[in-house]
């Protein structure tokens, strides 16, 4: 790739997120030098093939900091002090807060670039590490007015080298964006999870793929997303006092839609209707998955036994048309002898894999 | 299957959930009568195999009531007056209201269980309708102190001729249980989405699976959404008030997290952690698929390319082992080399399944 630049790096914090982008650095020719106040943290970055444990000889070109948010200010200005680096940019998930602490520290902003590459694992630290991990991502920017052009363009080479996709925001904009489609979102699916704590044990068995999917970010670790909350804490709060008014008219309807005069009846009926059909609107705009229009996709559903080796039969048959499945959801259950397999193909490649399935045998419905 | 004893069945309504009820006992070898208020609804059910157009000649042994929910107690009792079955059930996803209004009509209760098989389908009508519908399904029955043991175990013979679960519950019990873990989990994703709705352009961009999960449900029709929040409406708005008062300890912990006053800082951090702590209490609960227990399964994560055939190739390795892969979560992103397949298998096959995919050479993380 003849547009990179970038020949050397210092990645101070070397966690998941850290450990991750100097194994990409390091994979696409960058050297790499690794720090982190845990000497066996390093060491074990260091044994994947992250970088070197050796300090930088020269001032490097990019210092990406990937240290704890609440740390992230005070340890990008020391190391602007020490002038170990052309360019620095970090990777905490909320950005104004940590940007306007950085610079009542007299952080250099011009050097200086935000950054929040939005990937993630249920694993943390170096050994949960891949050099891939960023692979289409987005990984968010946040340059103020007074970033140097060469800044921001360092930023992009790291994100660039790491292959995700860059996005470039307002730090105020982008705090907003990840408390609407990550951090409110967290709170109600914890919400509503925790209504079912107490709940009677049938009512539980009667929980399907709907309340399962809404949940399932609330099984992730508590301690970590009390961190993520409190950095984005006000947002978060707003976000939820607009959800809560929407609740509170949804309760309203409610109530009317069980009164005896019937007007009201009707009345709470358009209602609910009316905020179920906002909900419709909004959940057609999420793209079905990162860089992709919903609508570039159909869903084909095939009825499966429950044997080994129907899945890989059911994909060897699509992928003999030269048919590449996008997304795949499997609805089955135990013991039972058949289940679904819902296949997110291209628009355009639908009719063949249709005709093909039907070739072979497959129910589909 | 030597306990069954139903011979023929009138089915009332051949939408979806009563053609396909009708198309899995008329595949059991019972002979089922059909009618509909349409008569091309009940001549399509017919030319399925679903059953006769025919009226029945005598007294049937199940009449199952599949018509629109609020329909249910009259059309219950006018065929209980006409004296067509010996037993009665209905199919309706809400059952303390209609079996009140029931019996004010004068309904023979002795004769009748109340059923709900929580089973669906994005599309509805006889077209759409599958013997298997319900196979594996929970189906729910809601006797009353004086339902008939014969007429209890009618409705039994109907589950599992259908391939169902057999849940028995009292018909509030049942109510609660469904706006527990469907009716506000669904007004709750269409509230979330519905933010989404004007959101800026690039925030909904970086929306990922969290919020995609959490929000699935709230593309179903709301038309249909109406009549089914409609009719346990109170139920409804109860829980999302409970859920309304969460929301506002949340809001109150996360103003807290932002205070300049240390211990204020504290106790809210404590108050969003144990709402988070109580959602995974409550999100642990909930089966990893129908009948299963979540524990009894581990996650086997691979990384694959984005070439056609990727996916046969895993899962032929897979069943290679005489693995059966019960769930797979896709991970991966448009144009991009990799992605991530998420494998749950029986715990006790994990082992085998690690060390074959290590042989074939898959990576996995």
């Amino acid at each position: 790739m003849d547009t990179v630049t970038m020949e050397n790096a210092l990645v101070v914090g070397t966690g998941l997120i850290g450990a991750s982008a100097a194994l990409a650095l390091n994979a696409r020719g960058v050297t790499v030098h690794l720090r982190d106040a845990d000497p066996a943290a390093v060491r074990i970055a260091s044994s994947l093939g992250a970088g070197t444990v050796e300090a930088p000889q020269e001032r490097v070109d990019l210092a990406v900091v990937a240290v704890p948010p609440a740390l992230v200010p005070g340890v990008l200005v020391g190391l602007q002090a020490d002038g170990v680096a052309r360019h620095y940019t970090d990777v905490a998930s909320v950005k104004a807060g940590p940007q306007q602490e950085a610079l009542a520290l007299a952080c250099d902003t011009a050097r200086y670039v935000g950054g929040h590459p939005m990937a993630g694992r249920e694993r943390s630290g170096p050994l949960a590490a891949r050099p891939d991990l960023f692979v289409g991502c987005n990984w968010v920017l946040t340059p103020t007015p007074d970033t140097d052009t060469d800044t921001l363009n360092s930023g992009l080479e790291l994100v660039a080298l790491c292959g995700a996709v860059p996005v470039v925001m307002e730090a105020v904009a982008h705090d907003r964006a990840v408390g609407l489609v990550s951090h409110a979102p967290h709170v109600v699916a914890s919400l509503v999870a925790a209504l079912l704590e107490r709940a009677d044990e049938r009512a539980v068995r009667l929980a399907g793929s709907g309340v399962r999917d809404l949940t399932r970010i609330a099984a992730a670790d508590p301690g970590l997303w009390v961190d993520i909350l409190g950095a984005n804490a006000l947002v978060v709060a707003d976000l939820l006092e607009e959800l809560s008014e929407g609740m509170d008219d949804a309760v309203a309807g409610l109530r009317a839609m069980a009164a005896t005069d019937e007007d009201k009846r009707d009345s709470g009926a358009r209602t609910v209707e009316n905020l179920l059909r906002r909900g419709q609107s909004g959940r057609i705009r999420i793209p079905a998955k990162r860089g992709m229009l919903p609508e570039q996709y159909e869903t084909v559903t095939v009825v499966i036994g429950d044997q080994p080796g129907e899945l890989a039969r059911l994909f060897t048959d699509a992928s003999r048309v030269g048919v590449n499945v996008e997304d795949v959801r499997l609805e089955h259950s135990a013991g039972q002898s058949t289940g679904l397999v819902h296949l997110s193909v291209a628009r355009d490649l639908m009719d063949v894999l249709v005709a093909e399935l039907r070739n072979r045998e497959w129910r589909q419905s």
